[in-house]
């Protein structure tokens, strides 16, 4: 898996007992789902699906800086299924698992697509093809 | 399942394609199990632990009333299990439903303590027996 | 009065002085007064007129859990007139009155348009109409 | 009045309809009675006690600019009364006014606190008395 | 220079190091460049092209009014050059200084057009003039 | 220079023009800098002192995705000079670039401190070091 965006935990994503909230975390994680399906896929319009179940195994406080990684499980026809893993960035301690997020490639009435899609690719063997 | 909180879809709620941002989503449902759990448990200091598969039913679109629902399915030891249901509070059609979200309660050191409830009650209940 | 909408008081949520910042709850009233009329005239282009007098009679605190209750007061043409409070929902302390916000119906050019509304409705009873 | 604080409105700013948010609005009347108090009664520890009826004549969209306006009415002896009007900045348009908001000056347990001042001050006045 | 808008310093501007987020000052001076270019070129379509070094003298807390200050240094064909300080309302004490924000005036499909001024103009004289 | 930190731009990021607002491009350079910093100082008590003149290449528009780049480029006695870019992933197109933002290691006092580092370290050789 690889850890790309990270997060330094400030006061406005802190929840009332100190700790990180949650619900902020769960945005990151959408956030980065998203976005890693749409550079993927080569598509802007996507939508998520599922998550499976989620584990908070150990908590963040002010000042952490946390990592959020990525990868592909699995190509489907028109999904991509994709796995989490947020961690501490300096212990590297697990903070949330979540083992399947389905992403949806979309066409432009919102309907899924296939996107013809089987394996990781990266942004510059794409540049260089051009 | 009583469905209280009610979000009225803001430009600031969207992603760029348009509709409900998942990850907003996600944060409004972490912090009505938390606030939830407050009210139960009597007690502020509890934390999200697990929740279970969420599956994305319908989108919202800018402009939409939704409103979140929970109910208790299990009060544990230590623990107390939600159910949740957001809506289109127009439509009545489910948005999304996460059928286990386990909140904990914890004592000053942050660690696991039993919170003694066994059923639901009510604010005005425990007021009145004041 | 109903109250509906719950809000957890979040670092993000408060003013220098550790208590609920007046502006954060001015704008919690805006949004519920808001999607309470377009849920009431089942029309979603409507705006907010008038506030009559703000007492600001108790503070909330970081995770304290405050609830807003609305109700219709009046009726008007195109209009309709609610009355707002917040409480605290623990202690059931008033922290904010409000007796008059008055909502206008809106037609697709901004102008005020009648709504033909004259008692509370429940979306329950419009789906089972339908 | 004196009008200082411009605020260029945004997409984040906006409801539903695509004008400015009236809570957003609230917002910042409310920090900018709460630093013009600040700075008035030499004490960062105020709080918002009252607004009085507040009338929202015109709206405004996005990419308008909006300023806000601040004046004394009245010295009380530990609250101070300060009249404010918004308006769009280009076309001296009127966007809000409130008549009355009501500030109280606090001690550090929170208790109203006789402030000693009786008129308006500026703060390069204060620097040459020192 | 003249300073107009002003800020108070709450929970949700501090970094982890409970000290005004760097970031967000940033964000403060880049709206307030825009707005004062927007009134000055009176044209809304407007972008920051250019920031010259930026110093970080001293720091600000939670509680704290800065204020922002702005000045035109020279007015280009179709750009302006702003300077800009804040600083502390209280103290007087500088926080940031920057020397030179270049605004370009753009046309409808956002090439830089002309603008056509060359001094400071205040909006009162423009609206005495129609 | 790596790139890490990915962001999607949503409505919330947009400026009245409908373009990546770039006082929200600074906020995110400056947090990415900031927890850099802490990362290779193992510090986190670091403050932002300088920016070179920053050069706003091109735009970026809601739906793309940006990631910010960072690289060491000296290590002061107290200090850490860093180099940024900020390009859209998709297309390599930079979108801002800063040469020089010198951080400064604090003690606990807020006053630099050496940090005794002269190159740049990997948390994963610290960790086995361990």
């Amino acid at each position: 898996m690889r850890f790309h965006t990270r997060k330094w935990v400030k006061p406005e994503d802190l929840n009332p007992n100190g700790t990180l909230f949650g619900g902020r975390l769960l945005a990151w994680i959408d956030e980065e789902a998203a976005l890693y399906t749409v550079v993927q896929l080569n598509n802007s319009k996507i939508v998520t699906k599922y998550m499976s179940e989620i584990n908070f195994n150990s908590k963040a406080v002010e000042g952490d800086i946390v990592e959020i990684g990525m990868e592909v499980k699995k190509f489907g026809k028109s999904s991509i299924t994709l796995k989490c893993e947020v961690r501490n960035m300096m212990t590297r301690e697990t903070i949330i698992t979540v083992e399947d997020i389905i992403m949806v490639n979309l066409d432009e009435n919102g309907k899924p697509k296939p996107h013809g899609k089987t394996k990781v690719e990266f942004v510059k063997d794409r540049l260089k093809d051009k």
